[in-house]
């Protein structure tokens, strides 16, 4: 018999959270490949970025019901999951930590504002292979696709290993298996957002604000992820926590400061 | 006698909320340099990262005894801020924005989790001119050499312009101006964080946890922002929201995937 000790152990969590139906089906495919632990938000925390919850206190619950007894869920964000995972639940570190399945795109200008990719990203700082996987749409409810990428891609990165430091955010197009074009690698596509504050009344009469925007696209490369699951590939884009704009280092230091 | 309509538009943001004294410093230093409007959180944010809010509506007050009568003050996050400014108060793209003047250190790390060089991404997303600067202490409370390097910078910025879509992360060390040993070009260092959930009971017996954390150096490399502050520089870094990791596509490229 398989001593379950030596089962790699995979920590899953998501943004939408943790009764979020992509989190389970994301369970369900990734349970067979090892020891899965769920650390996820309870409340919905999307587009919270890489917000960390240090002004508040954070309160846990173990829900018995989910996932087989070992589901946990902070009133926190993500990122908060992922430390409170790691330092409290594993004790250690996990050998893959996934994070999703969101259900929505988390391409372009998305990947800044996504607390799904920020999961995996506060994976990548402490150097666990990690990924974030979205299913592309906000409506299509079939995560099967999903699903059965996330075990291949899990599948490879426990074999093959991730470059250092670095994380994978899949985008996977909302359509049935036999549409899919084939996987593309990408890089983060440019576009930005067109904002409204739509304004209400609330019953007391006073002034409220609903944040809404829509995607504008800035670039039209076949190598973005925008693009290529706009054209039904499963994109992969490598990402890295490193914002660092290399190139404008030495334009910068041909300025001349006098501070002192 | 100059028109107002012509002096640039400044909009201001930070993550420490719109009391904080580290703005008003920010708005002393540059309101000289053209129309300076206020747009910032009605509570501190710190460590709020990329986040932007969505789940919940958005309250806005103007607050008419603060910055001589241009502060905006959102219940939203910097993210948010920036967005409303653009969209409701400016009714359009300032010539420069400010993130800051931030109590406590953004480099490293701290630059994916701070509300305040996100508040400054948000800026270059659109490619307004931007920048976020952090005095590199919680307890020091002299603003005056970051609130004069703010002026410097700023000035220099809106005659030079600055590559596009990026932004700039500035950390001043706290000492004062005659030990500031000069100016650096650096990149965003690499850290991580040693967390702790300390574990709190309620009044009602219930627990609570409150995360804090410990930064810790992962190099010692003399053009890191971290190496540059705690040497008495003041670190400059050109960020951008582009997480790819270029080398890391040719790598992917050459994992052969099988979903059909």
């Amino acid at each position: 018999m398989k001593n379950s000790q030596s089962k790699p152990k995979i920590l899953l969590t998501n943004d939408d959270g943790i009764n979020a139906p992509g989190l389970k089906a994301l369970y369900d495919a990734l349970k067979d490949l090892g020891e899965c632990t769920v650390v996820a938000p309870l409340n919905e925390c999307s587009a919270t970025g890489h917000a960390i919850t240090i002004h508040t206190p954070i309160r846990v619950q173990k829900l018995n019901h989910n996932f087989h007894g070992i589901g946990w869920a902070l009133t926190g964000t993500p990122c908060d999951c992922v430390k409170y995972a790691i330092k409290e639940v594993l004790q250690g570190l996990p050998d893959l930590l996934v994070s999703g399945i969101n259900q929505g795109a988390n391409t372009a200008i998305n990947t800044i504002y996504s607390g799904t990719v920020a999961g995996a990203a506060e994976g990548a700082i402490l150097n666990i292979p990690s990924f974030a996987i979205s299913l592309w749409s906000y409506d299509y409810q079939d995560f099967s696709v999903s699903a059965e990428f996330a075990w291949i891609i899990a599948k490879k990165i426990m074999s093959s290993g991730l470059p250092e430091y670095t994380f994978l955010n899949i985008n996977v197009p909302p359509v049935p298996k036999d549409q899919i074009a084939g996987v593309r690698i990408t890089k983060q596509g440019k576009t930005r957002y067109e904002e409204m504050f739509e304004r209400r009344l609330d019953p007391a009469n006073n002034v409220y604000f609903w944040l809404k925007g829509e995607r504008v696209l800035l670039e039209y490369s076949d190598d973005s992820d925008e693009i290529a699951v706009e054209k039904n590939y499963i994109s992969i884009t490598p990402l890295q926590c490193d914002l660092t704009n290399y190139q404008a280092m030495d334009i910068l230091r041909s300025w001349n400061f006098s501070i002192k």
